[in-house]
């Protein structure tokens, strides 16, 4: 069905700004055909799509569930996936919770949506990573929300720049309404915030009775380094929303996310979802292709696959980059952040690359503020080895003659 | 799993009132487990669901599809599915439309509250049949809508009633913001609105410039009678949005339905279905299903199949009701529409009836003002043949003590 196929090529864009690229430059599939090397995205690699597993996963599902797996479902999710998510919860991110802390919902996208809807009211003050997920930026703008900046290091969320913003809500006499922290492997700097700072954010956000929104959608591509508590064990599971997703693990298209809550929470955003429980028939599949092991198994196969590929991009940078640009070395997920020089203006550079077919994302779009312009992030899920090596290569001649 | 599946029995009452049950019956799947006779919900019949088609067809669209089924899809829905939609709506329904005229939803009732939040606000006059679906009852009210009702008889809609009440607007100066109506085989009453009325009430909509919500969930399950045009053909896709699901001809559990209208309207429910395109992996799924002929099949099947069932609760209400007592024989779906003298209070009755396992469901939830009192709804397609007729045997029985 060709036709069908390019015109969709064309819509995938405004769906992959939704998770992954920067609204400075949305990438079409048309591109990602085209491109020499796309580095931008934020993409599961197709090549490792589970096929086979899904397929029998189907068959074992509706062996066992079938008659339930195709009638209407509970509003906060199917249990067998519910259970099987709380032992998966239990056993890699140690998090301990009943079925009443759950809400499956259509990914960790509508997670979030549901979390801003519940908690942002127009002209609440949301406290906010920059730079950050570029959906994030776009749903608290939607909302009509204030959003102070906390900048993001080496060691993750700057905590003496919440300590002051708190500080400085509170001598106003105000409250922010939410904190939006991506702990591990942020997107798009690609860092993770130390244990040491977490147990600072926690402290604070209960200081100032301020929920903390922890979108943890990378959790599982953990390449380096040690785990570090989540902040929804480090509060007991007090205000605290978890999120995650099966879009990175397993596949996007399967449309499945949690949020972990106390349950009265849990409660509110389930009826805020109207829709009704996510996905029966997916939610089925999902289970069994957690319970039967094939998920440990994946994620196991992907951290591999993804460690080689950041591996890859980093020697890249390491060949390619003039004096002056520095870069993120990532313990996991999908990103490397880039800065350069005050020089260089990324907008311009993107454009140029572009245009000979190499994609990058660039930076403003991850900010709420107008700032990024000399910063970019960069995907190494999506292409290729040689596509990797070559279009840094590029990347580190159009920089070079721009400084 | 014994503990999740009785918490998920009791969590199941709230979704099944979401498409079936009156609200004044809602049932809880502990209540259908045992029960002698659940006349009661609009569940399909469980001895009747697909499984080893829909794992074909999984294998089929991960063949074919495989990397796209796995990754993000576009928000009006998965293209394959919209392509063998397009190809179902005209074979079958005779609508003629464009990829762009289609909203890929969960579920029709997704699609109906999609249209509530684009065309109501709070204090619009919404014009319905009634009684109607439940779900819309209690949308319309969520809405803080103002609901003229237009009652419903053996041939469908009353237009009398409706060129009424659309008069009595005009001339307060007030337009209704959307006309809904069940066309075929009603939920609740069973009937179907002619070919000569559906001429009308498209007419006197278009006269008054008021949008059409044609809910068409039932279209498929047609036993007998000729099939008259959609509401949408006869106003040539012009402010017709039109809507159906696959939760009656395939599963209630795949949670995919559509919406068809016009480009622009399409375009602005889209931006109101804030979790993106509905999942793609049950979409391609249901994509290969339907087009590898499974669907057409599967309906021929499950119209013998419930032609069946309707003919059995027929005959026993011919043997068992006493005098009085009216019922509707519907042409298809799932249901009948039982009228008693007014001397009987089905709210008491329906109580009567539950204390000894044998469920029906209560007038008063189908109605958006205080009505019904004396009305209930049967659905024949879950219970079995021997259910059925002990069923109605003690509801005739029930009745005739009242009289």
């Amino acid at each position: 069905m060709p036709n069908q196929s390019i015109a969709w090529l064309d819509e995938l864009s405004t769906d992959l700004s939704k998770r992954s690229g920067s609204s400075a430059a949305r990438p079409s599939m048309r591109n990602v055909a085209n491109s020499v090397a796309f580095l931008s995205g934020g993409l599961p690699d197709p090549r490792e799509l589970p096929r086979d597993t899904v397929v029998a996963a189907t068959a074992g599902a509706l062996e066992l569930e079938g008659e339930w797996a195709l009638q209407y479902g509970p509003s906060t999710g199917d249990p067998n996936l519910i259970a099987a998510l709380l032992d998966k919860l239990a056993r890699d991110q140690g998090i301990e919770a009943q079925p009443e802390n759950i809400l499956i919902t259509a990914g960790a996208s509508q997670a979030v949506g549901l979390a801003a809807r519940l908690l942002i009211d127009p002209g609440d003050v949301v406290i906010s990573e920059a730079p950050t997920w570029t959906g994030a930026v776009r749903r608290f703008a939607a909302h009509g929300a204030e959003v102070r900046e906390v900048s993001v290091d080496h060691d993750g969320t700057n905590v003496d720049e919440l300590e002051a913003v708190l500080a400085d809500l509170a001598a106003d006499g105000r409250r922010a309404s939410m904190l939006y922290i991506l702990p591990n492997f942020q997107n798009p700097m690609g860092v993770t915030t130390t244990a040491e700072r977490r147990d600072r954010i926690v402290a604070l956000a209960r200081e100032h009775a301020v929920p903390i929104i922890e979108d943890d959608a990378y959790y599982d591509l953990r390449y380096d380094g040690p785990q570090a508590e989540t902040l929804y064990t480090l509060a007991d599971g007090e205000s605290v929303i978890y999120m995650g997703t099966y879009s990175k693990n397993m596949a996007a298209g399967i449309r499945l996310g949690w949020a972990v809550a106390d349950a009265e929470t849990i409660a509110r955003l389930t009826a805020l979802k109207l829709e009704g429980g996510t996905s029966p028939f997916a939610s089925q599949v999902a289970a069994e292709w957690t319970r039967n092991g094939t998920l440990q198994a994946h994620i196991e196969l992907l951290r591999t696959h993804y460690r080689a590929k950041r591996d890859v991009m980093l020697a890249a940078l390491d060949n390619a980059m003039p004096e002056g640009v520095r870069w993120t070395r990532p313990q996991g997920g999908f990103f490397i952040w880039v800065t350069m020089p005050d020089t260089v203006d990324v907008t311009e550079l993107a454009g140029a690359l572009a245009a000979q077919g190499v994609q990058i994302s660039a930076g403003p779009g991850f900010y709420h503020s107008d700032s990024g312009h000399h910063e970019f992030r960069l995907s190494y899920s999506y292409p290729t080895d040689d596509e990797i090596i070559n279009g840094i290569e590029m990347l580190g001649r159009e920089i070079s003659q721009r400084l």
